[in-house]
């Protein structure tokens, strides 16, 4: 028998991926599995998949496509206080598209290198229907020290990192809905909110501080009213938010203040991949002072409260907001 | 604001998932990440994904799917030695049916607890293209000691558990192909042969002799031809097979001696997940003696060669048959 070129998929693998896979412990991509070390530590494992058309769109530039997949998870093991230790990529195509494949690893590498978060394997699978990217991600944190939803106290400060609403008015602006139309003549304000949609930013700079101080943290993935309702829940307990303490990007203020969009739109809007987290009083500057050095926003927009009622979310006078939508929800 | 009820997603997580995720480090599939534990070993991760259309049909039942997708995933620990310390599943679902979760669910619970293998975390998003379960699967083994593709050395024994190609065989009665009409008067053998296909038996209790006597393994996913190919391109040797030894079931004998099919479409047909190892001839014993113990058939089909050249599979007159096809590949 003669000597056969390797499969479609293995040359896929080999031409895209393994110049990627350059940790020891992927094994060049060429094994059945990698080795993932804990180093005496616990590991944080996370997944989170990205659907085309339901999770980004079939419009969106590969290397956004990528990035988004993989930050979605470093978002989870910062907001856990886990330091990455690596990943494994699921993709599911039509085709093996170069001019999609070759830019999508490309900047899936750097991500990888930039955030220290090795590829250490993947499984490539044809699929008739949308492209889906699946990634499962793994953190290092000391024993028993992973960042729980469940520890929030009464008392405690409610923080998030970053602005909340930009990801979902991007959307909108993708979608050419009515922040488009109100940023026409604001190119860069509507770049800003795209980018936001399309690659997160997640706070893996903030890991160890929100390891050392917070009492619980989650990542704002789903909407910020309706994340914020699950941390309560883990906890047991319920929580006062001060709406117009939450933080906005001018961009957003400006369309808040024009009326164009509401609250509500922003904090239950989803893709914000920043961090909520609750602090003890006393804590809360140990926080701060290692966000500012990190270069990182965190705001305070609410304390934990006592009780199992919803979360209240209150305007300026102090009267409550009803919001008829928490967040994105798949079904 | 009023309780609101839970979304979609996660009334469907609590539904039907959070009563399998019974592990603590689960943390009942309440937090953004489940905890792993290395116990001081090393954490083997291999990710395999399956999707309706391609890798298992439209019309299979669901616990059968749930079983496959797991299983393929076992399957790989078996063959790295390792042994099983959990997964987490992605699952992409056009909508929430109860008739088809509740199944998948049960099923996927029930192989959990036989194999040891707890679920930690997962995530459910919606598609509006074929369902696909991805899993991501983590197994332990001391330091260093993961069986790898890269270890075989020429004179090794080529062992391989189990029977091959009935999975193949399997595929072909579900497409009303030769197979079938072939098997009309035999319910039994094409049930069998059909089960092969739906609901692959990982050789798990075999992990820990492969670990102990084999020299490089990998299991046969895509074809025993091309997943030989594999092995010895990644050990640097070539390989000499017997074609007549290789195991058959007495269903798919029949069917080669009736000239139904010819021994290419079991041995470039995938699916089987049986463990192909080398073994140094002074472990070959070794290896049959714990074969014999856990029940598990394991069967000598050749023998590893010095040299790069492709894998040759001789007949019963050692001559060499020529394979047009080697495996399945995506692409």
């Amino acid at each position: 028998m003669a000597d056969k070129p390797a499969s479609g998929e293995d040359s896929l693998i080999a031409r895209y991926f393994r110049p990627i896979a350059t940790d020891a412990n992927a094994f060049g991509l060429v094994d059945d599995a990698a080795i993932l070390r804990a180093l005496g530590q616990d590991i944080v494992v996370t997944t989170d998949a990205i659907v085309e058309g339901v999770h980004y769109l079939a419009s969106d530039p590969p290397d956004t496509i990528a990035r988004k997949a993989l930050r979605t998870n470093l978002s989870d093991l910062a907001a856990k206080g886990a330091t990455p230790a690596g990943f494994v990529l699921t993709l599911a195509l039509r085709a093996a598209d170069e001019s999609w494949l070759k830019p999508f690893a490309r900047a899936l590498g750097e991500d990888a290198r930039s955030f220290d978060c090795p590829l250490l394997g993947g499984d490539t699978v044809s699929t008739p229907g949308p492209v889906m990217v699946s990634v499962t991600a793994f953190g290092r944190v000391g024993e028993g020290k992973m960042v729980r939803r469940s520890g929030a106290k009464p008392g405690d400060r409610i923080m998030v990192t970053g602005t909340i609403g930009d990801a979902a008015l991007g959307l909108d602006v993708l979608r050419n809905g009515a922040v488009a139309k109100a940023l026409a003549g604001d190119p860069k304000g509507s770049d800003m909110l795209v980018a936001r949609y399309r690659v997160p930013q997640p706070r893996n700079a903030l890991a160890k501080a929100v390891r050392d101080h917070a009492s619980s943290a989650m990542d704002v993935s789903d909407g910020l009213a309706g994340d914020l309702t699950k941390l309560c829940t883990a906890s047991g307990v319920s929580a006062v938010i001060d709406v117009p303490s939450i933080p906005t990007s001018a961009t957003a203020a400006t369309l808040l203040s024009r009326g164009v969009v509401g609250f509500e739109a922003l904090i239950a809007g989803g893709d914000d991949y920043e961090i909520l987290c609750t602090v003890p009083e006393v804590s809360s500057g140990g926080l701060e002072a290692a966000a500012r050095q990190a270069g990182i926003a965190v705001t305070a927009i609410g304390t934990v409260m006592a009780g199992q009622a919803a979360p209240r979310f209150l305007d300026r006078e102090g009267r409550e907001i009803a919001l008829a939508r928490q967040s994105w929800s798949h079904f």
